[in-house]
């Protein structure tokens, strides 16, 4: 804190969900790498395993980043708010970059092995998630970080700006379990029925997925545990102070 | 109303938005039947097409009612809590019931045909969202319709009851996405591929469920169209006029 006070201490139950959201997201990276590495031979770019570049960079990026991202605000409750955005934005295009990758897997996979793309509800739903994902961001950015919006713009577009968020990480999450299902009819139709380790670490992952989603979920829309917006005007307040002050490292 | 005054109108977009939410909850059913009557040979009890009951209960039950449970808030906005309440409740009762029977069908299907259940990743999803949503139903009518909670209780009980309804609501929308993915995949795998009709027909039924989803969730979210405050209240103290000059017709 830059006045020398101690921020006040985060609601009680708030460091424990994000604790556990944490231990999720890391579960899930972990599981994923297990399922592909234990029984799909692992990752390699330009080779007959690139296919599995694909989940693996869509639940780094469209899950656990996204679901850092929206969690930033949660987190760094007391931090000044232009700091908080930036990092929000940062780990949101992180996700984009990383699941851009993802994507790019897929479509050249399919093409290796000559399989038509875009076909599937997968397919579908992903692919919106992504690129209304991307028109979220470039919106994000140019209403909130760019200095171009007025103030009364940016109150109008905000709550929309949350609702289609979650909608976007839920149906990035839904995609998921899609993929995995997709995954699972692909390649183990024949054994899956009879409960192979492989299909109950997937089903596995992707309960822990819908667990990750409702965890996040609480934590952003639980009305306790919104950022306080005493915190907000201080830090609007000590903006203003530094720039009339001259003391802005970037002024 | 029962004072003769005419209620205060409903916010503008609200019935536009109650509206479309309809038309696509209709357009649901319809392109659930249309799936199975034209491609899937029509539902039946008791007969090879008892599973096809299965997806149309659960589109009907899981997602149209529960859906519309969810909006009674927001589209009575001006009557009485208690009709509001029971309504709410009766619809979610509803739709229980039409789940379990689209449940019984898929079991009994199953064991007609040998197939093992519970085994998928929609099958986890699916039974997850209904038990839970049978629970979530319980512990609502115990707070809210029984007289035995406390006000302190219900109020300390609510918040949790409307996160959980709407993950719930999401959760069942998430399992209709895997149950239409397994079913394409079982039924026609090879064709999928190819963009047949009956693959653009389901991903479509996909499409419109994650928009019913997305209109409901903005509906229920959306904080200027909350029910007010003022009315509730009205109420309220109208329900204890009612009851102290004994005009219940009830009482």
């Amino acid at each position: 804190s830059m006045d020398g006070a101690p921020p006040p201490p985060s609601p009680a139950g708030l460091s424990a969900f994000v604790a556990v959201s944490q231990l999720l997201g890391l579960t899930l990276l972990a599981t994923t790498g297990a399922w592909l590495g234990r029984y799909r031979g692992g990752v390699a770019w330009h080779s007959p395993l690139q296919f599995n570049a694909h989940p693996l960079c869509m639940v780094l990026g469209m899950v656990f980043l996204q679901g850092d991202a929206l969690l930033v605000y949660r987190v760094f409750r007391h931090e000044a708010k232009r700091s908080t955005k930036a990092l929000h934005a940062l780990l949101h295009g992180l996700a984009l970059v990383i699941a851009l990758v993802g994507i790019i897997a897929v479509f050249e996979s399919h093409r290796a092995k000559g399989i038509p793309d875009m076909y599937s509800l997968h397919s579908w739903c992903g692919m919106a998630a992504f690129v209304l994902y991307l028109l979220q961001w470039l919106l994000g950015c140019g209403f909130f970080l760019f200095p171009g919006a007025s103030f009364s713009l940016r109150g109008q577009y905000k709550p929309q700006h949350i609702f289609f968020g979650v909608a976007l990480f839920i149906l990035s999450i839904a995609s998921c379990l899609l993929g995995i299902t997709e995954m699972l009819l692909f390649k183990i139709s024949d054994s899956y029925s009879h409960f192979v380790p492989e299909g109950v670490l997937a089903n596995t992952l992707g309960v822990m997925l819908v667990a990750f989603g409702l965890v996040v979920g609480y934590v952003v829309t639980r009305e306790e545990w919104k950022r306080p917006p005493l915190a907000e005007e201080l830090a609007l307040s000590m903006d203003f102070k530094t720039l009339t002050e001259g003391e802005s490292p970037g002024g």
